[in-house]
């Protein structure tokens, strides 16, 4: 049973429920606390929301997220041209970016093919992708999409669109995680391991 | 290690950070989220933000939150009138209101006598409450701050300021949680419980 408060405040509290992870009760909360202890913050809030949804549009050259014509990474100069990590959404390349040591480019498709969601090559920007490699200067594509039945398919459908650029095309490594131990892991992540297993350098 | 996106994307990031139990990760979720699926929603809730830090109040004479003079629950006339349960915050009403069973009137402190935070009992709204008990019709005041030592310090200022109006004043029973088992609750609440034993009318 959901307790009405006044209607501004109910509908304060249904607006939240449109962020990820936010319940009924956790929407309830945000919207008294904030009307208690910081209306400048909820001030804030409501203006870089709007400024955003207005202005945050897509890198004409890497689909990431910006307001700019380019993003931060496709406008500095001192990135590798010659690769290219295409990702599933903007959420990867901060954790790509937060792993450290990749100085590539990146491409989003933001999303995955999914016939079932109506999701197809067009909706990824492809096209783009294509036109992207095809204007050269690209060596290597590594594809990270997820390791999903969806990510996958995606990964695959790239390499096949991609095939006859004459470049290298790689998919990220699957296997176990650093600090993972074999026994928590599941049997499809030690399948893949098994068979990426690599040679050991034994000197001497 | 945070990655910068963009100004705006920074700076949204930033402005969730504002709520309560939301952290930098939450927080870019939720705005890459939005950006992706629900630029509509996120306007909504700017313009249902704007509104409610503007017009939202206290209710002139239960300090609720509210909108217009009096709130929902001071507005409805089916309320008993001789009962006023005193709580902490606005959200303490939903959660005795959604317990149901109690159809009293209400009185907000937002927040429990605090020397340190520099809340005393102006802060508190003592003195309204002191004039509200004083226009006569409550005829038991229900003391339903929180279980921590502000908490009580705070009923016992309001039992002791009440204390010549000639009504009964009562305070929350505490003890073990309904569906508790004794092996898993504090020794505190044991004592309390211990304290507050009732005896059991056994017929036959």
């Amino acid at each position: 049973m959901t307790v009405r408060i006044s209607p501004l405040i109910d509908r304060l509290i249904d607006a939240f429920r449109i962020l990820p992870g936010v319940g009924p009760k956790s929407a309830q909360r945000m919207a008294l606390y904030i009307l208690r202890h910081n209306r400048a913050g909820g001030r804030t809030l409501a203006d870089a929301l709007i400024d955003a949804m207005e202005r945050v549009d897509y890198c004409r050259r890497c689909r990431n997220f910006c307001e700019t014509e380019f993003c931060n990474i496709c406008a500095d100069e001192r990135r590798d041209d010659s690769l290219l990590c295409v990702v599933e959404s903007a959420a990867d390349i901060l954790a790509v970016e937060q792993a450290g040591g990749y100085r590539g480019r990146y491409f989003v498709l933001h999303g995955r093919l999914s016939p079932i969601d109506g999701l197809g090559p067009d909706a990824l920007g492809l096209d783009r992708l294509d036109a992207l490699v095809g204007a050269g200067g690209v060596g290597e594509v590594i594809l990270a999409t997820n390791t999903t039945v969806e990510g996958e398919a995606t990964a695959h459908y790239i390499a096949e669109m991609l095939r006859d650029r004459g470049l290298a095309i790689s998919r990220i490594a699957h296997g176990v995680p650093m600090g993972g131990e074999l026994e928590y892991v599941d049997g499809g992540t030690i399948a893949h391991a098994l068979r990426g297993r690599r040679n050991l350098a034994v000197d001497g």
